[in-house]
């Protein structure tokens, strides 16, 4: 302990140079302009100033399940959990104002690969309008990242995954598949298919490294009105069937109105595979996915579905092109991968 | 996923039972009584009613490092989680009102244990006042538990760690060297002791297993107008090496002021220890540090020690009886076990 910022012997570990000089030099870092921050990081705790609803959701990622340091940066790595969190602070109608993070790593971990996390945490909460606001540093088996977002609400009703009503249409703030077809080209690659497979289609391995969906669709479809929202973390198809069960009431989804990112189409030809299923069942593109009245769907969305009563003597049911969504699976976090 | 609540196979690992379910089982778990919180867990996202400052703060608890499940209940383990995440609410002088909760465990985790550290952290959450808001489950190399906590100030102004000032005096809210006597019995135990010993001292088995620092009084200090304060999780002679450093000032602790739990002595005596350095250097009791001006101690503090300016031409310091404590070193995350 007791180092001294900055001074960082280059190859040092992090079980070298100890939690404390790590947190200073983390503190430094975050420290930004909000007016928003009482007190940062770097105290026990850190203190926003009041005002309306507070907006709160946490998300981990952990090496080898979630992301993989030959696949992406540091710094993507650390960004990204950041969007997963924040996404659902946006999934509500919130701006988010501030993370807390913790990272969990080996002591053996290089020095600068935590520091690479940590800036691509700080920079991607920056660009949402948010601030660090403290964290923690542990020793563990493997490196693991729990990113808790804090939003507000500015004057919405919190939009909820269960306030779909019969007669709504469904829409998406952004293309899908994008992750998956990302990922997809980093495991061809990994399994013999020509590295420059990545070259050809950086946009979608970009996608994956870090998905940028925009965030402020969330604020604008609470403004608009939206009736239910989510972020589409797992699958476009997970989601659905979990607004169905939230609802009670019957969604489905006409595959070819999602949209698609630019390229994803030619890759899923070269690859053999269906590019309609990645955008359907593809995870991590964290778009919002959101139920409006007809006529309410704010500019930039898609529609992509409908929301009716189920038939009589049915029960809601979730689907795709009118059949069950059921047999169609996303991401899980502990089913095989 | 899709397997209904309650219904959860005798022996089910966390892989067969799946993401979803077991957050469903949390989320009924969680239902609580706040009128503070809008929307619970289970949502993308919790939302809590507008008032005063908001308080922020996140620990992260790995097994292995930071706890065993041979020498805690899975239930201790959760509360304990929350014990210290809340501490840090406690430490500026806010009122927990409600946690986050991100448990990551391997697959082959049985459902029990994940159900049971759940359990702990829903009922320490509420003895402390709060509410489970939400989580996060995944699938990690071994059980980590990050709980983010959430407080207000009602009024007061937050309470740094940096604000002593010359000529108060130093008071913890109650024993000292508790959890790490604790320890050692269990240490012990697994040396050869005679497992009686941990009959001996149940007290202080308990301060380590969850130790239940009284967190109302980080408010009570508050209101009283202490001038700085934490919680002390890694030893109090870290905690006056970090104000010294954030106050610029010399702070002085008195050894034989600081209050030892009972049971202490006897068994440091027992063991061949200095109960004083258990007091001094133990970490993870969680009592609260504060300085106010003299006159100004609440009921139930015990004064330990002073703080003055630095002697002229002398570096600010944190000494024990006079000596520096920079030589006794207390808990790191990274530090050899």
């Amino acid at each position: 302990m007791h180092q001294e910022q900055g001074r960082v012997r280059p190859g040092a570990t992090v079980g070298e140079v100890g939690e404390r000089a790590l947190i200073a030099l983390f503190t430094a870092a975050a420290a930004g302009s909000s007016d928003d921050v009482v007190i940062g990081s770097g105290d026990d705790a850190a203190v926003l100033a009041g005002g309306g609803a507070v907006v709160v959701s946490t998300d981990t990622a952990v090496a080898g399940r979630h992301f993989r340091f030959d696949w992406s940066t540091a710094e993507q790595i650390g960004a990204r959990a950041v969007v997963q969190s924040a996404a659902d602070i946006a999934a509500m109608g919130g701006t988010l104002t501030g993370t807390v993070v913790s990272i969990g790593c080996p002591p053996e971990t290089p020095v600068p690969r935590v520091l690479a996390l940590n800036a691509g945490i700080v920079a991607q909460t920056h660009r949402l309008g948010g601030r660090v606001l403290g964290g923690d540093l542990v020793s563990a088996p493997s490196v693991i990242l729990t990113v808790t977002s804090l939003g507000t609400l500015s004057g919405t009703a919190p939009v909820t995954l269960a306030g779909a009503r019969a007669g709504d249409v469904l829409a998406v703030s952004g293309p899908l598949g994008g992750a998956a077809a990302g990922l997809a080209v980093l495991s061809a690659i990994e399994n013999g298919a020509d590295p420059v497979l990545a070259a050809r289609f950086p946009q979608l391995v970009q996608a994956y490294r870090l998905p940028q969906p925009d965030l402020a669709q969330g604020p604008i479809a609470a403004r608009a009105g939206a009736h239910a929202m989510t972020d589409i973390s797992d699958a476009l198809v997970e989601e659905i069937i979990t607004m169905s069960a939230g609802s009670g009431l019957h969604l489905d989804v006409e595959s070819a109105m999602v949209p698609r990112p630019a390229g994803l189409d030619e890759l899923a030809a070269e690859l053999g595979v269906d590019p309609v299923r990645w955008a359907l069942t593809g995870g991590e593109d964290h778009q919002l996915l959101a139920a409006f009245a007809p006529g309410g769907v704010p500019g930039g969305w898609t529609v992509v579905g409908t929301v009716a009563a189920p038939a009589a003597g049915r029960p809601a049911a979730a689907t795709v092109d009118g059949a069950t969504a059921d047999g169609l699976h996303g991401w899980q976090s502990f089913s095989e991968a």
